[in-house]
C-alpha cells in the first residue's frame, strides 16, 4: 500500500534546514544519513553537459558502492557549468558532511557521502553558507525529519513529494521510501529532478543498481513536463539492511522491485502534477505499436508538442494536433489506422480497457467519429485526463505522464534567474 | 536586390477574395494563375499524417509537371484528417478552378491546378462557399493582386508576407517572387506554412525541382517557432518563361537558385518574425561542428527548448539553458570546449566573425566568462538577438532562425478552435 508520508525508516535519520541560500529563510539543505554503511545505486542524467555533483557521485559509487552513509542535497544553486571549482565544491560538500557527522554512531568517511545540487546553472556554490548549513543539519538529524528534508530540496516545486511502501515478507517487514523534487525541465530520461530513495531491506549493490535501473525506466523516464533535460538529474537509492530482510533474487527481488517501482511512479507522477504552471495532468497511453520503443517515441512526441500542450491548457479536445504530432514521431504508421480515446481521470487507458471503460472515441480510421463536442468538452473540463492513441501496427504499448503548457509556465521560466 | 512588395510578374494574374469561411469578411481564398502552362515544382511536409491537398498536389506534379496553370489556396479549414471526402474535396477545388478560368486566354484543365489548404484540422471543407469563392476570385484576377492574395492565405499571421528579387542576365531580366503564410507549428522540415513562388524565367520541371529543394534546405527548413510539424506544409514554384530568359545549367542556374534562396530566406524569416506571440527574433548559429548535420541538430535542439525560448521572452541571458539544451542534442560534444556569444541584431554570428564583430562572449571553455550582466541585459533588450555557440569539434556550421515563447503563444494556441 502506497503512502505519501514517511514517519521513519529504521536506521535512517534525516534533516532539512535553512542555510541562507534560498531567500526568505526557506529550507534549502537536506541530509539523509544511515547509522550503518549502505549498498547504494544511482541513475543519472544522460545530458553531456553534466553538473559537478553528477560526476562526483558517479565516481563515488564506482569506488565505494557498498559503503555509502549519507546524501547531502543543496537547493538554490545547481553547481553546473562551474568548471574545476565546481568539482572542488562538490568534494568539499562531501568532506564537510563527513566531518559534521563525526563518530556518532561510527566515523563517516568523505568516500561515504553522495552529493546533490539543484537550482540556477552557472553560479558557484556559496560554500561558506553551505558548510555552516551542513553542520547545522547534522545537529538536527532525526528519524522523523522527512517532511523537512523533502521541503529543503524543492526549487520551483509548490509542495514536497514523499512516497513510501511497506513490504511484508515471510522473513519480516521492510519499507521502500523516498523524496523527490521536480518542476520544470522534466523530460524522459529524467530532467530537472532529484530523488533520494531508501530502504531498510538488505541488498548488494549490483542487485540494487539493476532494480533501480528497471524501476526508473517505467517511472522517472516516462514523465514529460517541457521536454528539456537537466544537467543535474539524479536518483539515488540507499539500502541499509536494518530490517534484517535479505533480498537477493527470485520472488523476493521481484517483490522489492515492484515496491520500488510503485514508489518511483508515485514520485514521478507527483513531479508532473506539480510541474511549472501545470493546470491539467495527462496520462497518455500509446497502444498497438510494433514495439515498445515505437510506442514510447510516439507518446513522447505528443507529450512534448507545444500545440498539444497548449490545447490541453485551453481545455480544447484538439485531436488533430495529437494526430499531427504522432505523424512526425519518426515511427512508421498508417494514418488511416489511428484510433483515439479520451476519458476523465488518471487511470491509464490501455488495450485491456477495450470494451467497457474505453472512454470517448474521438477518432477512428484516422478521421473524426460522430462524437458530441459537448462530451469531449466535459472530459477536458477535468483536472486529470487519460488519452489513448492506438496505432494499429502491433501489440506493444507505453504510458507517459505529462501536463499542459500554461501562461504560468511562461511566467515562471521567463524570469527564473531574477 | 530584395523587395517585400510584388507589383506584377509577367504572365501571372492574381486575386485574393473573401469566400465567407473566415469570420468578419476577411479574405480567405487566393488564386495565382499563369496565362500559359508552367513548369512546376513542390516540396511538402514529411509528416506521415498528410492533408488531402498534399497527396493531391504530389500526384498532380508527378502526372503533369510541365503543364500547371494555377494554384488555388483556401484559408480557415486545412482539409486534413478528413478521409476520402477530403480527397474528393481537393479534386473538386481543382475542377472548380479549371472551370472558372474558362478559355481566357486558353482552356485550363483540372490537371493544371494545384491546391493548398490551411486552417483547422479535421473539419470538412465548406465546398459551397469555396466553389462560389473560386468563381468570384477568377473574376477579380489582375497582375497586381499580390497583396490581396498574400492576405487571403493568412491564418493567425498578423501581416502578409511577400518577397521579390529581380535578376539581370545577358539574355534579359526576370523575377523570382512569392507569398507565404506561417505562424505557429513552424519547425525544421516546414511546419504550418504554405508558400506559392513564381518566376517568369524558363526552366524545365526537373531543374526547377532541384533548385527548389536546394533553396528550401537552407530557408524554410531552418526555421523553428514551436517545433511542431504540420500536416499541410507545402512550397510550390511555378515557372512560366514569360521573360524569355532560359535557365538550364551552369552560372545561369546558380544565379537563379541564389535568387530563389534569397526569396525563400526572406519569407522564412518573415514567418518566424510573425510567429504566434513572438516578441523576440533569434538568429542562432552553431559553429565548430564536426559536420553540418551535427550543427543543425544542436541548433534545432536549442531552438525548440521551451526553457531557452521562455528565457528569451523574459529577456534573460540564461546561457546555462543553452548549454543544457546542446548537451541533450544527441551529438558528441565536449562541454569544456563550448564557447557562446550574444550580439544585438539579425546578422548571423559565424566563424567568419571571429575577431571583430563577435559580440559579447558569455561562455568560454564551458564556464561563464567575467562578462558584465548589464552588457548581456542590454543585448537581450533588443527585438533581434544573434547567438553563436561554438562546439570546438570541427569546421561545420549551420544557421537557424527562431523566436521566443510568450504568454501570447499560449493564449493563441490554448483556444485556437473557438
Amino acid at each position: 500500500m502506497l503512502h505519501t508520508t514517511i514517519e521513519s525508516i529504521p536506521g535512517f535519520s534525516v534533516a532539512g534546514i535553512a542555510s541562507g541560500v534560498k531567500k526568505h529563510g526557506k529550507r534549502d539543505l537536506a541530509l539523509v544519513v544511515s547509522d550503518r554503511p549502505c549498498a547504494a545505486a544511482g541513475v543519472f542524467t544522460t545530458n553531456l553537459v553534466k553538473a559537478a555533483p553528477v560526476h562526483f557521485d558517479q565516481a563515488q559509487l564506482a569506488r565505494n558502492p557498498g559503503g555509502i552513509r549519507a546524501v547531502v542535497t543543496n537547493a538554490g544553486v545547481a553547481n553546473a557549468c562551474t568548471g574545476e571549482q565546481g568539482d572542488r565544491d562538490a568534494a568539499a560538500m562531501a568532506a564537510h558532511t563527513a566531518a559534521a557527522l563525526g563518530c556518532d554512531p561510527q566515523p563517516c568517511d568523505p568516500q561515504g557521502v553522495l552529493v546533490l545540487s539543484t537550482g540556477v546553472i552557472g553560479a558557484p556554490l556559496p560554500m561558506d553558507k553551505i558548510a555552516a548549513g551542513i553542520t547545522c543539519a547534522a545537529g538536527e538529524l532525526a528519524p522523523d525529519g522527512w517532511d523537512d528534508a523533502a521541503a529543503a530540496i524543492m526549487t520551483t516545486d509548490t509542495r514536497p513529494k514523499l512516497a513510501r511502501v511497506t513490504v511484508e515478507t515471510a522473513d519480516g517487514t521492510y519499507s521502500v521510501a523516498g523524496i523527490a523534487k521536480g518542476s520544470g525541465m522534466i523530460a524522459p530520461h529524467m530532467a530537472t529532478m532529484l530523488a533520494t530513495l531508501v530502504t531498510d531491506a538488505a541488498l548488494d549493490a549490483p542487485t540494487l543498481q539493476a532494480a533501480l535501473a528497471q524501476a526508473n525506466r517505467t517511472s522517472f523516464n516516462r514523465i514529460v513536463v517541457d521536454g528539456d533535460m537537466s544537467t543535474n538529474d539524479t536518483v539515488l537509492l540507499l539500502a541499509n539492511g536494518a530490517s534484517g530482510v535479505q533480498v537477493s533474487d527470485g520472488a523476493a527481488l521481484a517483490q522489492f522491485t515492484a515496491a520500488l517501482e510503485q514508489v518511483c511512479v508515485a514520485l514521478a507522477k507527483a513531479i508532473v502534477q506539480d510541474g511549472e504552471g501545470v493546470t491539467r495532468f495527462i496520462t497518455l497511453t500509446v497502444t498497438g505499436a510494433a514495439d515498445e520503443a515505437d510506442a514510447l517515441k510516439v507518446a513522447t512526441t505528443i507529450a512534448t508538442s507545444p500545440l498539444v500542450k497548449t490545447a490541453f491548457y485551453g481545455g480544447d479536445a484538439n485531436w488533430g494536433r495529437i494526430l499531427a504530432a504522432a505523424g512526425r514521431a519518426d515511427v512508421p504508421l498508417d494514418p488511416n489506422k489511428l484510433v483515439l480515446w479520451f476519458a476523465p481521470g488518471e487511470t491509464p487507458l490501455t488495450s485491456a480497457s477495450n470494451g467497457s471503460g474505453n472512454g470517448l472515441k474521438l477518432v477512428s480510421g484516422g478521421a473524426p467519429t460522430a462524437y458530441a463536442e459537448a462530451d469531449a468538452a466535459a472530459i477536458m473540463a477535468e483536472k486529470s485526463v487519460a488519452v489513448r492513441l492506438d496505432l494499429g501496427m502491433g501489440q506493444a504499448e507505453a504510458i507517459v505522464w505529462t501536463c499542459d503548457l500554461s501562461h504560468d509556465y511562461v511566467s515562471i521560466n521567463g524570469h527564473y534567474r531574477s
